[in-house]
């Protein structure tokens, strides 16, 4: 499918899966009130920076023939092209916080680049599709609910394997851990993060042997990961394993909140999973996952989460909830698999064409068609009909049109070329169904298998 | 607006008018079959300097630590940001044409990125809609008038001063230099195309010192350029200039049906205009140019013509016609000078808050509206009434929602508070104006003077 490893690009007909998505992401992320926004591809490399670790996978740009130092300077002058969307949009926030209301809530959907190994769900150049709520200095708990509702409508509504939004809260991992009496949680965090990949015994020597736990606490900290509920029974569970401490109540009733608000979405799941750390990031309360069923080796396709500090200019802090869908990640390998549209033109008509002389008449008909929100074009060349037809076959569309011949008593008539159904038509009435109108995803058979 | 010279940025008010413009692009390109495709942004040098000139203004990108020798190698492993669409579009032909059906009707609407010097209307990150058709070894006329009909109704649609479409054809101009006996044509057009910033009695003078031109050649290139006509009389002012040859007689006829055809866009022009040459460029018959009324030290914010040569495999020839918007060349001065939205966010509604016990209800009301497609929003916080209409007010959202106080008879009110008309409504059954439901572009004053 591409040329460069790690730049995907798609066929006509995979890119209208791709339309499809994106309509449907932005249409779900409107009708909540989230507003849109772009940032620039490119930031200096110190507002990069800020997070740290990643550091190494940041592509940097520079004009070829710098000649006036532009990009040949010194750290803070040089650009980079953006790893995710949440640094740009915290620098954004800052940036334009006297313009603003908040709270603020946004949707950004935008390319982004890592210089990262190429890897089944990986790439170098990817769509994220983002939403955030920041606020001034506070943000009460009911927007993390309203982000998870949001998100798990938008994935409901996806031509895609059945969905797990995962959701936990850093405040129950660190609070548990204090009331275990470990005095480094942070050091925990990131060890039980990889469950993933670990197994759950190596996880707990590491812990003793990285994290200075002893191995009844290690036993707890994987007692608590191993906790997960569609409802609210996962805090029963988690006070049975008799820890207290105030910011574990906090937590836990942050994550009730969540879990009991974003349930219900047709097709996506959402439980509470104390599992999930959310690794080094810079979250400070809820934390989102989201697995996707028979493609669970691409890891999450949409995380996020609580972070109270990100953005700050020194006078007002503006914490944020926010979610960020991997879209390249979910929707490559679908594609690779076979996901893809009935056509690769939004036409839904092919005007016929008797003569190049009657090419007017036939262009009439689209006209009128078009006036009417109904995708037309006319024929290339006056082939024979036989080859017209077959020329609008191969390309999905449905419909051929074949206009009155000059000077005859005839009507038009239109072909439904899946039917092989042809009738008189009206090019000023006739529309065909509404579901013909635009390109239709055509799942690949495993999905209507198993879903 | 932009505190990275050459990156511009918009408030989330200003974003709503480009988000107006570019579905109301991907609108019309689609009514015409022309289907959307995404190149990465990223193209092998080699790739890029396939056109020559431009190299200067190429962005390379390369890992920040590049420990793997990945964008540290020789020149055919660097990497650049694409300067345009047009160059990886005739890429993507080639690398993909076995599986594409021609001719090929495509549109892309990406970022694009130059190291220029940032002035008025020229940025180093900028967007582009372009429209291109493709065929296979032979692309007739039709299609040049297909493609300036597209684009002159997409223009035609959009909120912003009086646009003209200026049309030429290098045929024209090549076939009347030859029949004067000039034996470089090549040599005259890029002179000539100097017409906007330099005058026309020096433009005679670098036609004889730079091209070789006798002055009676160089009078009788410049009474070519002098020709414009919005029909088909530009055809005898030519002839009245008393120079044949068949490649002219030929580009007189292209020219026609091009302006004949794409003549009757409301509020975009059309017309022949045997100035424009399109400079160095690779066109081979149709050019064309775009000039915005009050705007006109733009420059063209829409060019293109017909490439016969650009992409080919050794085997196969394909040639184009497209054309190219910029769209942020358009918009970036037009929201400078105060095109914007009447709101800054996409909801029609805000619905209030009693009191935070009751947010459920208030939630309720809004599931409702948005099932119903109604953009519709929650209050943050349950202020008091007025706060949270000036909250909505501040925003330019249209209504606010008054849920019924639960255990009340009172009815559910709403209220229109640009009139201040408050009403009951029913959350099943009430809706906007459908103009009341997408953020609208409100002009600034300069345009409704002048048009």
């Amino acid at each position: 499918m591409t040329k460069l490893s790690g730049f995907p690009e798609f066929l006509p007909a995979e890119r209208n899966v791709g339309l499809v998505v994106l309509d449907h992401l932005r249409s779900v992320f409107g009708l909540h009130g989230f507003a849109s926004i772009e940032t620039r591809a490119v930031e200096p490399m110190d507002t990069l920076l800020r997070k740290g670790e990643i550091d190494k996978e940041v592509y940097t740009i520079r004009r070829l023939h710098a000649a006036d130092g532009d990009g040949g300077g010194d750290r803070g002058d040089v650009l980079a092209l953006h790893f995710d969307l949440t640094v740009p949009f915290a620098r954004y926030v800052v940036e334009n916080a006297g313009k603003l209301d908040f709270p603020f809530r946004r949707y950004q959907i935008q390319k982004v680049w890592r210089g990262e190994r190429p890897q089944q769900g990986r790439f170098r150049e990817f769509v994220q599709a983002d939403i955030d709520i920041v606020a001034k200095d506070e943000l009460p708990i009911h927007f993390d609910v309203e982000i998870a509702q949001v998100m798990a409508e938008a994935l409901a509504g996806l031509p895609v394997p059945p969905l797990t939004l995962q959701v936990s809260n850093r405040k129950i991992l660190e609070g548990f851990y204090l009331g275990l009496g470990i005095t480094e949680p942070t050091a925990v965090m990131p060890i039980v993060d990889k469950l993933d990949k670990v197994p759950a015994d190596k996880i707990a020597l590491l812990l003793q042997s990285d994290a200075g736990l002893t191995a009844a606490q290690a036993a707890s900290c994987l007692a608590l990961a191993g906790i997960s509920a569609a409802d609210d029974s996962f805090v029963a569970a988690v006070r049975a394993l008799g820890v207290t401490h105030p910011l574990l109540d906090e937590g836990l009733e942050e994550l009730r909140r969540v879990v009991v608000g974003a349930a219900g979405a047709d097709g996506v799941e959402v439980v509470a999973d104390l599992r999930i750390a959310r690794g080094l990031d810079y979250y400070t309360g809820t934390v989102f996952e989201t697995r996707m069923a028979r493609y669970e080796h691409l890891g999450s396709i949409c995380s996020g989460g609580r972070y109270d500090q990100l953005a700050s200019d020194g006078k007002a802090t503006y914490p944020g909830v926010g979610i960020s869908l991997g879209v390249s990640r979910l929707l490559v390998p679908l594609i690779a698999d076979g996901l893809t549209a009935d056509r690769s033109v939004p036409s839904a008509v092919l005007v016929a064409l008797i003569d190049e002389d009657t090419r007017p008449a036939s262009v009439a008909v689209a006209v009128a068609l078009r006036a009417r929100g109904i995708p037309t074009e006319v024929a290339a060349s006056a082939q024979k009909y036989g080859k017209q037809i077959r020329n609008a076959e191969r390309r999905g569309i449905p419909f051929v049109w074949f206009p009155a011949p000059l000077d005859s008593e005839d009507e038009h008539q239109v072909k439904d070329i899946r039917s092989g159904d042809q009738a008189d038509a009206d090019p000023a009435t006739w529309a065909p169904a509404a579901t013909d109108l635009k390109p239709r995803i055509l799942t690949p058979p495993a999905k209507e298998q198993n879903t």
